[in-house]
């Protein structure tokens, strides 16, 4: 008796018919109700679980709907034939893996061996690099400016992706504050910096093609590169940042860092911009400028950036609110060339990189108000005294071991080892020891030339930076007479 | 003298020494100021322009700094040798494009022939297709969610990407509501669902691969694919949805909209679906499943999802919070196999796909608190009302000229003509007398072997409709003349 298999609760919030229709879902995939099988009428099922005959028409209407039953007027239904076979997967058994997996694409395997990003442990803790500190984030001030873009009724006009009034508060923002010369229809905004990449490399990269980065640099952007199936050369750094590279060919894209360069914080001037513009070579080479701390500088006004310096159109812009807000904003920014602009915005369109509305028209706000310039101008003083608290605690505390590159500007600083040595082994000590840092020769775009450490400042407090230094002491005395006895 | 080319304005907010820097830096880039030349002393030049000598230090460091000025203690500074050539750039000239502009990658230049994503008016009309109602929308409600995850505070833990609460929230709906088979960590939180495919399409296809879509399908998808160089097959629609193919060899992927066919509406029943599992090959085919209005299903209870039915872990299920709540949110999500869930999470990070923290929480919150079922138990009953509002009006006032295919879900219907005839001069007509609709023919992925009109319902009052559908028997018994003339 089909009755008896079915227990339905009048108490159950999901109401008789959709109890019944599972169940019967589930009885007929399990097999207890064999394919063929003809089911009772539903007047007749109706006074066997005594319920409305509405009940069981609508959970045998439903099955039908799904293919489990055939039912035609006055007749009763019939579990569809060969059903049985074809549910083998309905069946709440437990969920196996796959004996044979569908392979993945070259890209997807290719990003093992890129080696980003990489992972970090769930907790944040001193020093770690490239963070703006959250706590010093107006949260009320970004609270409100959220709550009223979401209550500002748009009727559907979504395909707008780049919203017009971020856009011309961030062309109004990048001329004055960075230099950069667009309109605001060559802004696009994505949902990350990393996103822009992403535009960048789909829009200009052919596998096999050639791309200069700073070495050491920002892993990411020869991350995307590379993955993409592109040469990556790693061009040496000196004082003012990348060299004139000693490869006879032009590359088909030039990575650079110049406002801040990535680890290193040295700023590239004037004359090594035109060089950089001038390796670029006409109708073949493109150049992608990050600027992903551009706001603080400490010891000068900003660098104008690269882009401004432009004349031809070949430099692709990249920032990001991240580092001068918070990074639970997510969003970037690419500027694009005048001539690429609608391209940009179809391919962006494409790969679907489009940030939330709500969070768009709250940051046009929360520009447009003046909260944004105010913010980075009081972080802007407290990560210069973070820095200077940093490098006066290195060099009191670890100056016979490590020598600080002290840098104008960022987020970060690099500390080299004075007596050599890998820098591995010390940073796998020292976040034992409770201090997050990065080995400089993780950042080595080729083979690593250089050892040291790379230290955050901007996101910790003064006490954080304190303690950790001294943990450091602690630590690298111990390394300091390790190397010297290794040394004897 | 210097000081006759300098204007300073003592009420400018730039401040004194930015004014200086700015306009001895135009001077020296324009020429004005020689290459080679010598600047006054600080001392000196302070005393011309009635400036504290600061302003005059400051702006020298700053040039320096930016590379246009060689300064040394107790020297005059001088402008850098050959600066002028260096710095074509950096003069204010009317900005040209570039002659022999950088080539884009075929990716790129594949988007022309893809011709996805399509270009809209700017102005939104009834009866565009595949939009919800932002009108109905509980905006209040959605504010306090966003105001409330904006002052939460968070201090740095932004590399979970996907947040935690989030991905149990989806995690809970989707198997109730969608019968999806998945643990947390399986699901990806990504901008739009268009990411979810570029994500995909990254992960999954080889230049070469052949993918299988419905045809007529969703254009983005084929798009997605065709731009990385697959070979699109258009699989023939029958009653149930995508038929069998008649392919001897299985493809690397196959996509597929089970819930709603995209774009007639049409539910594919389980043995059908059972059938399209078994055509993927194992070790070589995907599936994905764009449930993108899977919640909208007003004739019975919604179909479970195929993910649900996969017991081999080759389906990637796609959907969006765009449909089931409003555009302007730009949530999509993808729910991974086990296997895969590692391996997409660092190729999601890896291209940067990430959605604002603040949005995620906030739909958590919404989601949690009962909003989210709320609101689509609202719109699907307001939905379902235009639904028939449509096809009514369709048949009485057009009745004897298209033939509208009534969907037991979803948010547009497909009306064909009696008499047939092309559809591309009808839309044309139709969208200049004020209604948006689109031509079938412009879905079909292969050759288009069918055409009639895509009709959104979702978005738009019964009086919008009712206006439209006037405005339409009004162009149409001009179609049906002609259609007649032409026949005679």
């Amino acid at each position: 008796m089909l009755a008896e298999l079915v227990a339905l609760n009048r108490w159950d919030e999901a109401g008789l018919a959709a109890q019944l229709t599972h169940q019967l879902r589930e009885l007929i995939a399990s097999g207890r109700i064999k394919r063929g099988a003809v089911l009772p009428s539903s007047r007749h099922l109706a006074v066997e679980l005594d319920v409305s005959r509405n009940t069981v028409t609508h959970a045998y209407e439903q099955l039908a709907a799904e293919g489990y039953l055939r039912v035609a007027a006055r007749r009763r239904p019939v579990v569809i034939d060969d059903i049985e076979e074809r549910l083998a997967g309905a069946t709440p058994v437990p969920r196996r893996e796959a004996t044979r997996k569908p392979q993945l694409a070259p890209w997807a395997l290719r990003l093992e061996d890129v080696g980003w990003p990489m992972s970090y442990q769930a907790e944040f803790r001193p020093l770690r690099a490239g963070l703006a500190d959250a706590r010093e984030f107006p949260h009320e001030i970004w609270a409100r400016c959220l709550r009223r873009s979401a209550l500002r009724r748009r009727f559907n006009d979504q395909t707008l992706v780049n919203r017009p009034s971020l856009r011309q508060a961030l062309c109004d923002y990048l001329e004055t504050g960075r230099g950069v010369r667009a309109e605001a229809n060559q802004i696009l905004i994505l949902p990350t910096a990393q996103a822009a990449l992403t535009l960048v490399t789909a829009t200009t990269i052919t596998p096999g093609d050639t791309v200069w980065t700073e070495d050491p640099g920002y892993p990411g952007a020869a991350a995307a590169f590379r993955a993409a199936g592109a040469k990556v050369v790693g061009i040496r750094l000196d004082q003012w940042g990348m060299t004139r590279a000693r490869q006879t060919r032009a590359p088909k894209l030039i990575f650079a860092t110049p406002s801040h360069q990535h680890p290193t914080g040295r700023v590239m001037p004037v004359a090594r911009r035109t060089e950089l513009l001038a390796a670029a070579e006409p109708g073949k080479t493109w150049i992608v400028e990050d600027d992903y701390d551009g706001e603080f500088h400490y010891d000068s006004r900003p660098m104008p950036a690269l882009q401004g310096l432009d004349r031809e159109g070949r430099v692709l812009y990249v920032g990001t609110f991240a580092k001068a807000m918070t990074a639970d904003i997510r969003i970037g920014y690419l500027v694009v060339p005048p001539s690429l602009a609608r391209t940009m915005e179809v391919a962006q369109r494409h790969l679907g990189l489009i940030a939330s509305v709500h969070v768009q028209e709250a940051l046009s706000d929360f520009m447009s108000d003046g909260h944004f310039l105010a913010h980075v101008r009081r972080v802007r003083r407290i990560y210069r005294a973070r820095r200077d608290h940093l490098a006066t605690l290195l060099e009191r505390h670890l100056g016979k071991v490590l020598d600080a590159e002290v840098p104008h500007g960022g987020m970060q600083l690099i500390a080299r080892f004075r007596n050599g040595g890998a820098d591995r082994e010390v940073v796998d000590r020292l976040v034992a020891a409770g201090v997050e840092v990065r080995a400089l020769s993780s950042l080595a775009v080729e083979r690593p030339r250089d050892s040291g450490l790379l230290l955050g400042f901007a996101a910790w407090r003064e006490s954080e930076i304190s303690r950790a230094v001294r943990i450091m002491a602690d630590c690298l005395a111990g390394k300091r007479a390790q190397v010297l006895g290794r040394a004897v």
